[in-house]
């Protein structure tokens, strides 16, 4: 039997089943398990460990579901070899996953994908979450309406005119399981006959959505100050897909000229644009810039946003505003598609805003994120100094930048990662990744301390130069 | 000011904003306050009724939630004028909204899409919902698996081994918030070069995905015994949907020898099976036969399920079952999409199926739809005897019944409107809703209570004879 021969502490906060789970996977992280290795059995190792079967097989459960283990039915528990193959779509990067996990293994990961939940006002939410579950509430358990609860709706378009100066009633507003959810059911809504321009670089899971829907796409460069008009209004794109509030990846905020130009061109062309504002709720420098949204006097902006970033990633809570034109044919046509969020979800967050927490929360976050940024900018400056650019670091949670020391990009994360490190590619959000440029580094920030921030400087500092 | 003066009972069960919101509800629907007008301000009805200010704004909450009401900033509130226009499309059959509820009062509605929520076990739900919402849980709240979580895509190829004689492991499985998310990936991971046929009458939400998908559908008639598979033969179909434990919305179950037909097709034409199994936990005639997943012995079957029909329908939680190579497909070029379904949920019923309560449930709700299915069945017999004929009674939770007295459709629908009774239509179901049919009328009996199904039965007699 392998050895495995955890201190569990019978008194400790942390249910034993999750103590044994951390322990074992601590032994495959640090290699001391092996894959493919058979686990004990459960009623061995809980007679060993003098722990119940209950215990064992809840730790064993959430191996598996973390995918450390797997069950082989009538053999047993199995360390997991990684199967490379899953993984193959190198823009795919699977945050939680197990190709991370047997990777070297990782201190400080500068992901942009995580926010940092440690003030998540876990009492609120529970208490808020757990009224929509009595019976005389069961309405909620049924369907409600395809664009979502219309008192949710309501709270949105609240929230996002008065924080991001975006006019719309709650009529225009549909909500959906995700930002490709809602992009896909936009493509019906507008039309395949468009081409669609997209920046490039730009963010890949929408333009991979926009491909699978067999529409025609045409990525158009970027500037300093976003995506170059000119070029756009050159080309036969008659919607298009940006992030003005934090350019991804490039990370520049779309100055109001640009803004207006934009909009001249959808003016112009009859098109649409696509305001993604998938991170715009946190900004650092600057004045802050209203949505193309609030701008538009002409119909011609569609607007897309999430509580992905600002409240509980993996909740899965996005909306789309519709101009009236729009909203007509998507009630005309495509009502029969039905809500794709929880009830339930909706509920708790309608909750959630209507009694004032949404907005301390956000106010909280504000307020860490942008010490967290000032850290990290500091920690650039006085550990690379002269060394790094950086780029797009007015808002949001990721920041980007180029390393003078004669790298490329894959060096400099290979390196990284000597060290424990992890750090981000951006030459995957580029049209063509082999074209050549100048490395640059994506730093996501949100889900690390700022003792973490500096510490992953310095060793960046001491693997790169 | 209109006369709002409800009886509000202080200590009763009921919170006192639900028995005014309720109050103003019925004052609507029987047309006491009339469409655009005003309601009293807030502050005004507060100091009326003696009730605090937040009890007003929790009741116009609710009303503007309901669609009852609508709120006019800086204006106050105006009981809503019904937007035909929302609802044209008349496959739309918007259960829960505003519609209906000016609609002549109904007092019994045979909606095939309610299910009895009166013996959802509430407690037991609460409890595990919220064990997720807890700090050290909180790697739910990130992004996790494409597919869904392992330990519940684990419990699901349980479940539906035992109760469905489906063979997969938990690797083939995807979740995903809903049929039609599943049957969009679904036509990206088949491919668009298919012509797919559907049966007619047929599905027609699903029928609309394909259609938005832009593939070529067919629409193959039904015998007695579900899908014709010569005509199915004989077209250029490679790809086929069907509902074969209770054909919606014909109801026959598709016997053995059928479904080795299909299977064979399958097979000849290098074709796949796509199975609709939405309500296939509840059936009262004949032996169990097994999924065509279960029969299908070359990677032929795409299984599609749903909890939506047995657990809450509003919780989104539906899943796909990939035969290999499929599988394949999808993880090398669309693993990109996010999940759909909040990480919470899929914990909470990773929970409720872990810890024997989804099998529980599933018993207590077996037992109780039979028994409703048997009144209903009763009923027809003792007060329509000969008069009607039932179809597709054996499983699921509505039947068909064909009225001979003469009248169309559209009129036994409307006779039974004016005694309160909901019916629903069967024609929209078919390819083209306008051929002459034999009238079919529709009964879904889950959400109705035993007494309430009797005296429905009563009604429809009275008015249809």
């Amino acid at each position: 039997m392998i050895e495995i021969t955890p201190i569990l502490d019978h008194k400790g906060n942390k249910p034993l089943y999750i103590q044994l789970s951390n322990y074992i996977k601590q032994e495959i992280m640090e290699g001391r398990i092996q894959p493919n290795e058979k686990l004990p059995s459960k009623r061995k190792l809980s007679s060993y460990l003098d722990v119940s079967l209950n215990t064992i097989q809840a730790a064993y459960d959430q191996l598996c579901a973390e995918g450390y283990v797997e069950s082989n039915p009538r053999k047993g528990f199995f360390v997991a070899t990684i199967s490379e193959e899953v993984f193959t779509n190198p823009l795919y990067s699977p945050k939680h996953e197990k190709q991370d996990k047997l990777e070297k293994k990782i201190n400080i990961d500068f992901n942009s994908g995580k926010v940092d939940l440690r003030y998540f006002p876990y009492t609120v939410w529970r208490k808020l979450a757990i009224q929509s579950l009595y019976e005389d509430q069961n309405e909620l358990f049924y369907n409600g309406h395809p664009q979502g609860d219309l008192n949710l709706r309501a709270a949105i378009a609240k929230y996002v005119f008065e924080s991001r100066g975006v006019k719309c009633s709650p009529e225009q507003i549909v909500i959906g399981a995700g930002t490709q959810i809602l992009t896909g059911l936009l493509c019906l809504i507008l039309g395949k006959q468009h081409t669609y321009a997209v920046e490039n670089p730009g963010f890949h899971r929408t333009k991979a959505v926009l491909m699978d829907q067999g529409v025609k796409m045409k990525a158009i460069p970027l500037d300093e100050n976003g995506i170059c008009v000119n070029q756009l209004a050159m080309s036969d794109a008659s919607v298009v897909y940006v992030t003005p509030s934090h350019q991804f990846p490039n990370g520049m905020v779309m100055p109001i000229t640009r803004r207006m130009e934009l909009l001249n061109w959808a003016n112009e062309r009859e098109g649409y644009i696509i305001e993604d504002d998938y991170d715009g709720e946190y900004r650092y420098k600057g004045a802050p810039i209203p949505s193309l949204q609030g701008l538009d006097i002409n119909g011609r902006v569609i607007y897309l946003g999430t509580f992905s970033k600002s409240l509980i990633p993996s909740i899965r809570i996005s909306f789309l505003i519709l101009p009236l034109t729009l909203l007509n044919r998507y009630q005309d046509k495509f009502m029969l598609y039905k809500q794709t969020v929880s009830r339930l979800h909706q509920d708790t967050l309608f909750r959630f805003m209507n009694e004032g927490h949404w907005q301390t929360h956000l106010n909280k976050m504000r307020t860490l994120y942008r010490r967290k940024h000032a850290t990290l900018m500091k920690a650039l400056s006085m550990y690379m100094g002269d060394n790094v650019i950086v780029i797009g670091e007015k808002s949001g949670l990721h920041i980007l930048i180029k390393v003078h020391n004669g790298m490329s990009e894959e060096e400099l994360i290979n390196m990284a990662m000597e060290v424990g490190v992890k750090v981000y590619p951006t030459s995957v959000y580029y049209d063509d990744p082999k074209v050549n440029q100048e490395p640059k580094i994506l730093l996501g920030f949100g889900g690390l301390t700022e003792s973490e921030i500096v510490a992953g400087i310095q060793l960046l500092k001491k693997v790169w130069w």
